[in-house]
């Protein structure tokens, strides 16, 4: 058999955290050697050996675990929010010299999701037509979703790129907001169902046809494939990488 | 064999009317007497015999042609729109002592379609959350479709029976349009695609279960079994009748 | 505010029991004055004072607890399978002559699964073809599931009820399985994928359209507001109802 | 202006043909030249001064078609069915030493087919679960699809390529197809419709997710933008290309 990866977990009493730390213990090529909870010391990851960090905590404390591993030479896979330029900036700053220690930062790690974005974006070069759907659980404060709003920019920038003009249009007499929301020319329809939990749908049209990509996120079970993705390629990864994309062979 | 019913189609030369003389003439059970375009004659519907009149005409004429085929003891089977109240009143009004003639006025002869609503409609009582998404291709003016007004209107109209308040929703961050227009109450979500014809989705969601009744419409085909039920069944249905839900055994 | 009505849920260590408890307690209208496990004695539910036992333990204890309930005059609502035929035979003796008790055994709680079934039963009398996916996890052992077989039955009947022909198949050239099982004359695909729960869709398609319903089940908690709904209204149906439907508004 | 690309058709009276013929002359960038039926001399090709012909013809004569093409230095994009591996080496050869000539053979022209198809293969690398579902009129004779065979056949090989085992399933217990059929290891499962052309559906499935990729072909006219994508890039992809794939930007 194969050495084991030594793995830790930050964030480990959290909801994401423990999810996390289920998917390490289970998983027969990595062992777990730290879970961390918010009052637990970063020095205990030295101790324990690890070689791969994940950081599943929250955006006041992410910066400063990732400047600790990336110290110590230890690799970071990156579930938490609140990445902005400058804190990229830093921790690019950071990256430069230490050659061999990979950071993934990642806003999505549903695998199925971030598939569906990049194949909808690509798709949308070859259609007339584009719209969205997402559809999540009615407590959700905010509409439309983000990975909504980041698949209708990934989409707009290929279309740009493929000079593709807006999708066509006849309405002349609309009820307010029957049309949806617009973001980058792509028109996004928010949904808010009991029952749901996270759902989005990219329809293409052309003449005669339908292409249709649908993700369904059933529980947040889903961000684990992607989280060992992570951890299992971050050595060869080397720097840093922001999206899960950069460790798929989408080959787009 | 039983004796074939006499029917004949007004408005034989437009898009609906050429397809419903096709449907009668396949019809075993039925026989076309006559088709007539917008200069012919309505005499030629005596002289042919005609037992039921199908008008697939133009609002500017369909309330003569209608007049027509009562006051000379045909029924009437009536696609055409543009039948206001005071219309529907002076028909009414007509076919008062008129006991044996019927009129079946229906706004959509697609059986999908008017069971679609229906059972929308009814299951909305037992459901915490309900929209409705409607599809159609991009040359349409109007958003949302009249049937998903009609819908939503139904829908409305079984929950406050039911005592159910409105749809759960937590949005308090959105970009003008996401969460669609409002419709009495219920949220409509109108999508613009080229290749599509017209479709409608009603999505109902409780605790932990979704229930979607969607209906497709791909061609104006699917209008002419609707047609052929009502031209079949009109002589046991007397008097005015708008909806062909009057005509399906629904129960509802 | 108007009195609580007295339930006991029995079985309540199961996974659907412990569901049913969290349910009846946040219930306003309902109080819970028993929750008994396999070891605990039947009479706790007399001197509780239960008006309404909710039976959801194995096949081997129902008949006795059902028994019990109706002897002491309580009502009984039961989510347990096991239910044959000559144990039905057996309760209906029973409960003749206690015309006030109220009995309900539901082999699906889900009430958008039970007006699913319905509704396309109804509907499958007004299409030319009609065929059933049903959609579950891959630890599933039986195909199809076992509401697949009795939608395909509902619609069966209702078919041959309204004289409908079988769906139309030209297929020559087949591998084998392709075209699913056939259960009374209705076609059925099963399909098994991991991250799915229970699914269902009934296609129902005639010239130039397509009716769908469909329904989605992603958790146990989906079966309590029909647990609720019988629980709430079984002392107005006295006697034997088997089946939600009977509970159900359809009209159908 | 540009000038405009001298495009002639083949085939012109057949139904693909004629939606070809309507397609280039609505192009502005193309210009019909030459609309040939079964009974027109190749020669007006050459009178014509076409520079890339259209084969749409039937199996007898494609390959006849394609050599005249070929030895005149014209280019050939082919939907014609029929060419098997020895008509594909023969025209291989034929190509050999007419570095410039360039012939472009597709199974399939729908755009969102095709892409559809590489999708999900690709897809399929990182999901537990994959199945397929097709759905068409009931008039076909053959079941699977074409399509849905060569789906599951490049499903096949990128899991093969990638050591995904077969999806799970734990059925001990089957009515004769329910699964389906099985393809090179994918489930393929065959819904046939009234009221329905031709669609796809390929289900992959992750713990607590899935990701659907859905094509529907609902009219012919479907076929005319990939076709005008042969035509305007076929220039510059000299020598034989089999399948729509290697002129799409798919980078997969």
């Amino acid at each position: 058999m194969t050495e084991q990866l030594a793995v830790a977990v930050l964030g480990a009493n959290g909801r994401m955290g423990a999810e996390a730390v289920k998917a390490v213990e289970a998983a027969a090529d990595l062992k777990l050697v730290a879970a961390l909870g918010r009052n637990d010391s970063l020095d205990t990851l030295v101790d324990a050996g690890a070689r791969v960090v994940v950081d599943l905590t929250v955006p006041e404390s992410t910066e400063a675990n990732v400047r600790f591993a990336v110290e110590h030479g230890m690799h970071a896979v990156v579930g938490t929010t609140g990445w902005d330029a400058e804190r990229l900036g830093r921790l690019q700053e950071l990256l430069t010299g230490r050659s061999g220690v990979g950071v993934l930062i990642a806003p999505n790690f549903a695998l199925g999701s971030v598939l569906a974005s990049a194949f909808a974006a690509r798709a949308s070069r070859y259609f007339e037509s584009v719209e969205i759907i997402e559809l999540h659980h009615p407590d959700k404060v905010d509409a439309p979703s983000g990975t909504a709003v980041r698949t209708a920019q990934l989409i707009s920038a290929e279309r740009d790129a493929a000079g593709r003009p807006a999708s066509p249009d006849a309405t002349t007499s609309e009820r307010p907001g029957a049309r949806g929301c617009d973001v980058d020319g792509v028109r996004v329809h928010s949904v808010r169902l009991r029952g749901l939990v996270a759902h989005q749908e990219v329809l293409l049209g052309g003449p005669g046809e339908q292409l249709t990509i649908r993700h369904d996120s059933f529980d947040r079970v889903s961000f684990m494939p992607g989280v060992l993705l992570g951890v299992r390629n971050i050595a060869s990864h080397p720097g840093l990488t922001v999206g899960l994309d950069g460790y798929l062979d989408l080959g787009l």
